[in-house]
């Protein structure tokens, strides 16, 4: 079974990179981009085979190592 | 206009990253992950409302900037 996390900073937390990014598109003649944020996805194979069990075993990883909770908010996806 | 650009490494090309969250995540008693891999996720807030031009410009940004193709492939969505 497969399931995806996204983590992004959370709103209001400053996003460096993102901002990087944002300037670099505009140095590049991209106009119109207003706002970037850039977070990371995790994609994990797991050997569980039960969805509702996969996503309480992904949402605990995330808490536990995946997601600062102090700054990033995640989402979990089982597919 | 929102749109979300997802950046991972193309099959075959070696994740470190993916590898080192692996490796961490056995180590925290999380048994039965059998392979992960780790990207990017990019959040832009576009100028643009006419979602297929805003879908070709986030294209060519992946192209010049967001995504180095030659070892990651990338997907965008019009949100």
């Amino acid at each position: 079974m497969k399931a995806r996390v996204h983590v992004m900073l959370k709103n209001g937390v400053l996003d460096p990179q993102g901002e990087a990014v944002r300037h670099a598109l505009g140095t590049l003649g991209f106009d119109g981009v207003e706002g970037v944020r850039q977070g990371k996805v995790i994609e994990l194979d797991l050997a569980e085979t039960d969805s509702a069990k996969a996503h309480e075993a992904v949402a605990a990883m995330c808490e536990k190592l995946l997601a600062n909770t102090v700054i990033e908010s995640y989402s979990v996806e089982v597919l």
